[in-house]
């Protein structure tokens, strides 16, 4: 049904169209199977032969590109890709109000239609915002506030009075609300310390496949707005999780820990407890956070560093088998210390 | 319908009061907005200042504070805080029996009232105890046996012929009794080996969300009493882990080994497979384990060190890009090796 | 009902028979329990003993034992261990059709009898091949296709359009066809790339509890034949995982990566996006790696080496805080450097 043209589209991504404007466009492809309705995108100088041998209607580039193929030119081709490509294939949202007949949902609960309520879900004493889709399985615990044009998963779990903002998407087997780790030990033995408070996930947060967002102990837990999560990233009580964070799948941040606005954490990062990452910080892969980080940049390392740093430091690591040679063979020629002095 | 006072809380905690023992207390809360009826703790210096201001009835300290301020003294506010905050907050436990309607309950399976059933839930030919509260979605499969007075969060899956002891809490989308990870390799290819054992999880035990706890190859997984696990671990086949262990976020143990009682692992501890760790051995968050520990203490590092050992070795690390250049200019002045000796 | 004989299990083994060949045989047991109709194993040195002074009515070893036991002698006990064990109990498979009342199946479906569906399971416009069992709780979306004699384990979620081979075993939460973690960053913000592409299972893959496998951004993500991963895995969009691979526990693989042919893992590895680790390469557990590996061989480390440099690079390590004092004092023997040169 739309009705777009490669005029339309190099509206949306705020491109500059060379040749055919009036072309239709009807999807996305890769530039190798694209047909002459379907627009592909040139992201990196190696596909530059496909791009320009495409049979593709139209390719979004960086740079013009000889030949003759219709071609819009913008400044970042993987931004103008999120937007083409969640152009033609939008986010699920409910249309229509629709609660299965298996799902089970307590009678005080408060739909705002539309909503889809799928097969065999539970839905507490909680409010589910317009537009918003509960699938198979998910259970959503009493005093839950879900916003409008959420996405929850199937067999995601949210425990009672955890609140979701607006267009928060929660994947397959999440869990949000268990309790944070909290023990008190006497004599050997544990004591459970309750954990009162709740979890906050503003809008437009996304949460990947098997992730755990625990509930604060005391105050809540909270994701900023616009923050993206990937698959079994787990968040301790109390954390407070800026903006437009993103943290690959497995990062792990411990409890009472704040992450600024826009700090990237890259996969398998863990986030030691009771510390601050400023603002605008970029932490790579599998590093270890042990202490705050008070000035945004890149960061690395196992015990933080800056990265230039955490460069010179592995290639130093890389050789420290022949240092520790080359020692061996200096102690030898300086000969034994002498007590006396020299 | 409590009738706290300060005087029946000090007992509850083993304090000694200062002030007003006659006031009523109706629930915990912080320091800095709690009111007449309410308790807070002062369980850092920093919040001195909150703890003398406070307009709480009463606050729980390690040392007497000065001004007017009702208070109990105790020798842990961590502990103190657990206990009366639990008081006020007790743990779920079933009082009326009542199995829901959509739940799936094997003809023959044996619950022993009251215990409450949730929607949808699935419990095979097994034993529930009393108090128990078996939630949404949750799959307890033949064979099974729940003690009293656990509590199972939506969405756990527990396989068949697994053990719960009493008290047991299993929090979202946990597995126990998977299959452990074993494989034959022939030409190449991997035959399964079949996994015959089941897993026991003693009285106490709180496994945290998505978490994996295998079942046996040929006997049984283990995890003993007062064990508390974090969210995203893993205990592999025939783990056998002690009494009062606690395992933080991401730890993960891999077959056959073997943790004492009160061991401690920090987040994100991973623990190979076939070793022993002796009681009262506390290992480091982000620590690798190659090798059985034998003597109590604090141990971190990637093979394992003594933890004060580890403190230098960081620190050397630290400064291993110096230590380089410092070699190299040593190398220089002392000269190229001859090879007829010094 | 099986009516197994010392000479049929030596066929099945491609063992010799020393001894009574005759022997009826019920079941596998340990060495020091099994009684005269059951078989026990000597897979290592350690346990020759038990296995001399066994009641079992045949031992499996790897050379003849003294005494008078009867024993098969094969090549390799733990892969004739496999073949008896699932002898004696072979996977899990439906023999009679059974579709649970209270599980959700589109009307559409195509169930291939006998196929088993288990309670409040949920089967999307499916395919579910013969003796296929989908137990409680399981989500099969639509367009997914599900070979012969798969099982899936309660809670697991299958999205839409993912396509599983023939005796394929997922477990209990595994989440497979979630959104990879794909985002185009605008001024600060980020922007969704829709996921388009699906995920291939190919025949008799295992999938360990809670893993989460993505599907492709734009094709597909791949799991080749006979590959075995262990939980809490993560396998990311457009990964290509051969035949045979094996991933320990807590392996994640960064996006757009390719695994070769009997690949094996260790436990908690971390793999960077878009690298190729070569067939028969192995990687030792908690690794680290960054870059391609192009020569089959043992590996391991942070930043990968070969497995006995990186041997030595380990006990280089432990000598680190000894450099460190070697150096100084060399330093301090050699003098400080002279601007003037030597």
């Amino acid at each position: 049904m739309t009705e777009d043209t490669v005029a339309s589209l190099a509206v949306l991504v705020g491109g500059r169209v060379i040749g055919d404007a009036s072309r239709r466009i009807d999807g996305v492809a890769d530039l190798r199977t694209a047909g002459p309705t379907q627009i592909g995108f040139m992201r990196d100088q190696k596909y530059r032969e496909s791009a320009v041998a495409t049979a593709a209607g139209c390719v979004i580039t960086g740079e013009p590109l000889p030949g003759n193929v219709t071609q819009i030119v913008v400044a970042d081709v993987g931004v103008a890709y999120a937007k083409v490509a969640l152009h033609f294939h939008p986010a699920l949202r409910a249309l229509v109000h629709r609660v299965h007949p298996t799902a089970t949902v307590h009678p005080e609960a408060e739909l705002l239609a539309p909503v889809e309520i799928g097969p065999l879900a539970v839905v507490g004493r909680a409010r589910v915002g317009t537009g918003s889709v509960i699938m198979s399985g998910v259970s959503i615990g009493d005093g839950c506030s879900i916003g409008s044009d959420c996405i929850v998963y199937p067999n995601a779990v949210i425990y009672p009075g955890v609140r979701l903002g607006d267009r928060v998407v929660i994947h397959g087997c999440v869990v949000i609300g268990s309790d944070g780790f909290g023990y008190a030990r006497e004599d050997g033995r544990w004591h459970k310390v309750p954990q009162l408070g709740g979890v906050v996930i503003e809008d437009d947060v996304e949460i990947g496949a098997g992730c755990a967002i625990d509930r604060g102990a005391i105050g809540d837990t909270r994701i900023g707005a616009g923050t993206k999560i990937d698959n079994h990233c787990h968040v301790a009580h109390n954390c407070n999780i800026g903006r437009d964070v993103a943290m690959a799948a497995g990062a792990m941040i411990a409890g009472s820990t704040k992450l600024g606005d826009r700090v990237t954490l890259g996969g398998h990062v863990v986030v030691a407890g009771h510390i601050e990452i400023c603002a605008d910080a970029r932490i790579g892969g599998s590093s270890l956070v042990f202490d705050s980080v008070g000035e945004p940049g890149d960061y690395m390392g196992w015990g933080l560093q800056e990265f230039r740093q955490f460069g010179r430091f592995r290639r130093a690591l890389r050789e420290l088998v022949d240092m520790q040679s080359d020692l061996a063979e200096l102690k030898r020629r300086v000969g034994a210390p002498e007590p006396r002095g020299d």
